[in-house]
């Protein structure tokens, strides 16, 4: 291969270098850190707005209006905003009905939160590989490997080597592109799976016109500091099914009865809720949601163009069929030069360029590398394979 | 009885009409809600730093901050910010080993959230009952009752009813007054216990110059919206143990392993971390925590005064050898008054004065009722003769 001054890049030190020089030259000088919050709204004045009343905790009417706010941009009859997107998934979970023992079909490629919720509800993760075009759960493939995994038992489905139910599914929208939640949603009716849908990174990413976190049971978003909007820490949570949203809701709040004076918890309960003043700052986010993704499109095009013809590899595009908030831009390498990843990763870091891999697989970490697991062959690839680029909107 | 001017006041309504008037009387005109936050300090300085300098999330100079300007009022070596004092006593839990199956010891008198964390992290709650003079655990009775109720069995002791290893005690100080805690740390020695501190409460308040917190392995603290300082929603973790307080930091932040790149996380981890927003207003209200504790005991002196000669009972005051932050104003009804408790209640709140009830007893609660516990004498007498008052700093 030849790098931009046609010189050979055969050598780990010099792709790595290319690597570095490129992203230098998209980004000017300063990269800041991976993915910094822009805020260029009313953050300061809802802020402000909130000390002024007195209301910055879980009571408040920015939690209203965010909620509103949300659910109406996402097209989702319920919101309800929770303290992070972890939170949301544990909460979602238990609100499905996954019971301690039950085993919950996960993809291996995401954040350990998606692992480690369902942990937090009692079940145990249950791996499966995804897509190579989507980096997400597969339908058809996730079809074939639930018709040889488990076998029906009365109304359920249990996986035939443990023994052990298998009641949920969580699929995850791999840095905002959307994987097939439609399909994915028929698959989980003919195992009687519930399906949550991990959208802690896809707010903003649309498929064949329906909002991630839709096609489901229940989608959770998060707003972390890292995401394309944020409020410090919180999450929400989106569902179709009102006795689900009055559920989830109650269970957030813990599982208070409402009473004029007494305190009477019916279930076991969690404290769940976004405090007033996160959900301020994610009121001003959301009015800028518009314009973070147009910047997140512009940013994709410099990448685009900037790696078109090195021979790196190429930047993930948003798959037919979807409109992607581009969350985490990234490069897919070549296998030619996917072995000088580290070295790839390193020199940018030590250039000042903050860069990072995929997550390791999930069923290969300590925690979980005994829970049930698929082979996971793309799952693998992706992770050698895959660099995160910078992707602050402040830099499109 | 006597009313303020002679007349009897035998009736419930006019017992009613007595308690309302006075607090009028104490309060003036609005008293607002029952304990809301006082922003008198730097908080929208600090809140405005955070937005400009794009720290709002879990990593912030306020952050590390807070838990150093925490840790030296409260003469800890350790403080970690959390997300919320239920996630801290959960996360406190985890670290001191507890495991799913075992018995946590609990007074059956505090906020449903020192028994839901018990649940979350696997335990089962057994329910104690608490001092009729500091309305937390007695340790002179916890040692006898553990005596009657335990037996050893290895290392450990475990239930002689259940059979199931009873490894943690969780002690709660009562509307911020505190317990005998070094007394129960002596008897959780001799039966193994590891001792966690539900100082969610209690900051300001000591025990022979001793801070709340800081007998047992862990103290846990809240900082939510109606407490004495607040984060909007937040808590803190602290201990004397560094090798605790490593472990507790490192499970509340995913558990991952430092790598200049790569996702590894050798635990199941928790998303615990309070964010820097949050942190930002924590280190404003402490600049602040003298000062409204002061006013607390103002307020406590008002309140003492107004019901000195009535007849309806007495308003809680601090405990022989303890320093109190008076978090939430009580007033102990006489028994002769007791019985119209909710007749009391429902008038202060139609006449616009936030009073509320102790907790049910949870040992009395659906999702509790059938784990173990003592009877409860003390805290079936104190929540049924206990009313707490508007409490907010405001008001003094």
């Amino acid at each position: 291969m030849l790098s931009r001054n046609g010189n050979s890049v055969s050598t780990g030190a010099s792709v790595a270098e290319t690597l570095a020089a490129t992203l230098h030259s998209v980004l000017g000088g300063e990269s800041g850190g991976l993915h910094e919050p822009l805020f260029g709204g009313k953050e300061k004045e809802y802020v402000t707005q909130c000390i002024e009343t007195g209301y910055v905790s879980s009571v408040g009417p920015f939690v209203d209006r965010f909620e509103a706010e949300l659910a109406a941009y996402v097209g989702a009859p319920h919101a309800i905003a929770v303290v992070n997107g972890t939170s949301g998934l544990h909460l979602a979970l238990v609100a499905v009905g996954v019971q301690p023992g039950d085993e919950v079909i996960v993809p291996a490629l995401s954040f350990v939160a998606t692992a480690s919720a369902v942990r937090l509800s009692g079940g145990i993760p249950h791996f499966v590989d995804v897509s190579p075009d989507t980096w997400g759960i597969d339908a058809n493939y996730l079809r074939d490997y639930l018709r040889a995994a488990l076998i029906p038992s009365g109304n359920s489905w249990i996986n035939k080597i443990t023994g052990r139910p298998v009641t949920a599914i969580v699929a995850m929208h791999t840095l905002g592109h959307p994987c097939d939640s439609a399909g994915i949603a028929v698959v989980a009716g003919e195992f009687s799976l519930k399906f949550v849908e991990d959208a802690a990174e896809s707010l903003g990413s649309f498929s064949r016109d329906l909002h991630t976190g839709l096609a489901g049971d229940v989608g959770v978003f998060s707003f972390n500091g890292n995401k394309t909007i944020t409020t410090g820490g919180g999450g929400a949570i989106v569902t179709r099914d009102a006795s689900l949203a009055a559920r989830m809701k109650h269970l957030s709040t813990t599982a208070k009865v409402p009473h004029r004076f007494e305190f009477d918890h019916d279930l076991v309960g969690y404290n769940y809720r976004m405090p007033n003043i996160n959900a301020a700052l994610g009121v001003a986010q959301l009015e800028q949601l518009p314009d973070f993704i147009l910047r997140q499109r512009a940013l994709y095009s410099k990448y685009e163009g900037a790696f078109e013809d090195l021979g790196l590899g190429d930047v993930r595009s948003e798959s037919p069929g979807t409109a992607s908030n581009y969350w985490l831009q990234a490069l897919l390498l070549t296998p030619e030069v996917a072995n000088n990843r580290d070295q790839m990763l390193s020199v940018c870091l030590d250039e000042g360029v903050p860069v990072r891999p995929l997550w390791k697989p999930l069923n290969t970490l300590s925690p979980y590398r005994d829970c049930p697991s698929d082979d996971t062959p793309v799952v693998n690839d992706l992770y050698a394979r895959v660099i995160c680029l910078p992707s602050s909107a402040s830099l499109a």
